[in-house]
């Protein structure tokens, strides 16, 4: 294993020690507590908060800013944060109007969110939550009953920060990100497995030539493993596997090329360049386009694509600045 | 070699192709020009063009943008672009007051800018030139005469595009940008190979624990093999080999953490993390930092590590708004 650390237990605390003395507009909440939330506070808005295991930088973290989340809450790498770290979160970003909570589909995150809800209503914090699912690879999961949250988080987080950002009530910020949780899919493929710090050794083997469609952000059994081909035999079955499984005919979508951490951008471009040709034969309109590495597997190399059905309220708020230094707009 | 690529032969066109599609502010020139340039055009504004091999993307076409670069110029993989893709650049840039042209230092990039300066004087349009050597690593490398252009290259762009947006004259936006290339030191250290798509094997082998410290860009050789240390001591070497090169002692610094593509975000971060403890022993004081794949090399694993040296005029060009897509202030 060849990675940049010190001792893999303390990967979780040196890296957002290091984020927060990179972004002068957030705080870290100090070891053990793994919040990284806005320094500015501005009261009587809605708190928006995301969280999950850590390895999927910038997810959460680096979308903590203006216009974006107000906390991050960071588990151990792959695992979920626990309750008490969440309610940190929580406390973190409550000015007053109540805290969305945005959740990526995991069973332990469902858990420890919840449990954490409850405790910050013990606390006279109001709170509510939106759980996004939009990975379409498989039914249920290893870590998850149901489908599992991808990449189309960070439209939710968007989203509902915008709408946060813009004076929505709690009611008005969960309903506009439950719409965008509603209206995303994602699909993605891994060709090469990851290394967690405090393991050492590869999660699974692909061949030399081979993909696995549809796996995890944990590298969790997608649907198939086959040989590699062209970008845009790759571009047009994600897309396709996205658009058997909602229907984006006539609409008009935001488009997320991810890279999953170890894929160069040069690659990722080359497959939105397939992604929107795909998308023009079958008439579906661009409205903006995102390439990069938004929610990462640690190094493991692969992509998703992300479609988020618009609308005219879902492209306000999709437009309205943010400050996150991981999603400027 | 996993790649998401069509034909090899195609990547860059491609690449281009699928960046000017998701970027609505830039044009992309053409098959064979390969030249990616600002749509709005300022008129009497000095033009900032940059290029060079591609495969170290964002460099250079996502540093184009209002702020930073007019245009961006892609050789072929690890290639430097040609005179004629260059002029292109010049022309798409210009708008009656002159173009200011950085270049990395490698011999090629050199000759071929330099003959474009020429091909444009014919032409009536009046060029400048910066060249950057920031790599301390090795004195003379295999693609270059001097130091090798890296990283730092990036805040050069930074500077010369504020410079030219605000308004100053040609002479002034070289002053400022070699000003910036003066006062910038870079050290980088390589953990795995690269490959390029037109060869399907990686260009050099390290062993299972091994790193090179001061590695090119293009894989060329570095100063010492030896094995992985922990993220402080490779901080400590990095940044102490800069600090030997050039006196930062009592100054303000940006600071640029810059991954070489395969490396995860979260170590990246762990890295600034010990940079900054540091820079702070050595009583250097940090005005702005970075963190992020900057300037890579596909997917090798590894990062760099760039000081700028700033006085009030830096800082200025430096906090000045940009709205290129990689390098948003």
């Amino acid at each position: 294993m060849k990675k940049i650390i010190n001792n893999p237990n303390d990967v979780v605390t040196e890296m957002l020690q290091g984020l927060a003395k990179a972004n002068p507009n957030v705080v870290y909440a100090g070891e053990g507590v793994e919040v990284i939330s806005r320094k500015e506070k501005k009261s009587g808005k809605v708190g928006v908060i995301s969280g999950g295991g850590s390895g999927h930088e910038p997810a959460h973290a680096g979308y903590v800013g203006k216009g974006m989340l107000d906390a991050a809450v960071a588990g151990n790498v792959f695992a979920s944060p626990s309750p008490d770290r969440i309610i940190e979160g929580i406390k973190a970003a409550d000015s007053g109007a109540g805290v969305l909570m945005v959740i990526k589909n995991y069973s332990g995150d469902i858990m420890n969110f919840e449990m954490a809800g409850e405790l910050a209503s013990m606390e006279d914090i109001k709170t509510a939550s939106v759980v996004v699912k939009d990975d379409v690879a498989v039914p249920n999961s290893t870590f998850s009953t149901g489908r599992r949250g991808i990449a189309g988080t960070v439209f939710v987080h968007k989203v509902a920060g915008a709408a946060a950002e813009m004076g929505k009530s709690l009611e008005e910020v969960q309903a506009a990100a439950q719409k965008t949780a509603d209206n995303v899919r994602s699909m993605g493929m891994a060709m090469s497995p990851c290394i967690l710090p405090g393991v050492g050794t590869p999660g699974f083997d692909l061949g030399e030539k081979e993909v696995e469609i549809g796996m995890g952000i944990h590298g969790e059994p997608g649907v198939s493993r086959e040989d590699l081909r062209p970008a845009k035999d790759l571009a047009e079955e994600l897309v396709g596997r996205i658009l058997a499984d909602y229907d984006y005919s006539g609409s008009e979508v935001a488009v997320m090329v991810n890279g999953l951490g170890g894929t160069p951008l040069m690659e990722l471009y080359i497959m939105y360049n397939e992604v929107e040709k795909y998308l023009a034969e079958k008439g579906i309109k661009i409205y903006r386009a995102f390439v990069g590495n938004y929610m990462t597997s640690l190094e493991m190399a692969g992509c998703s694509v992300t479609l988020l059905k618009l609308d005219d309220e879902l492209k306000t708020y999709l437009d309205y600045p943010s400050e996150a230094p991981a999603f400027r707009v």
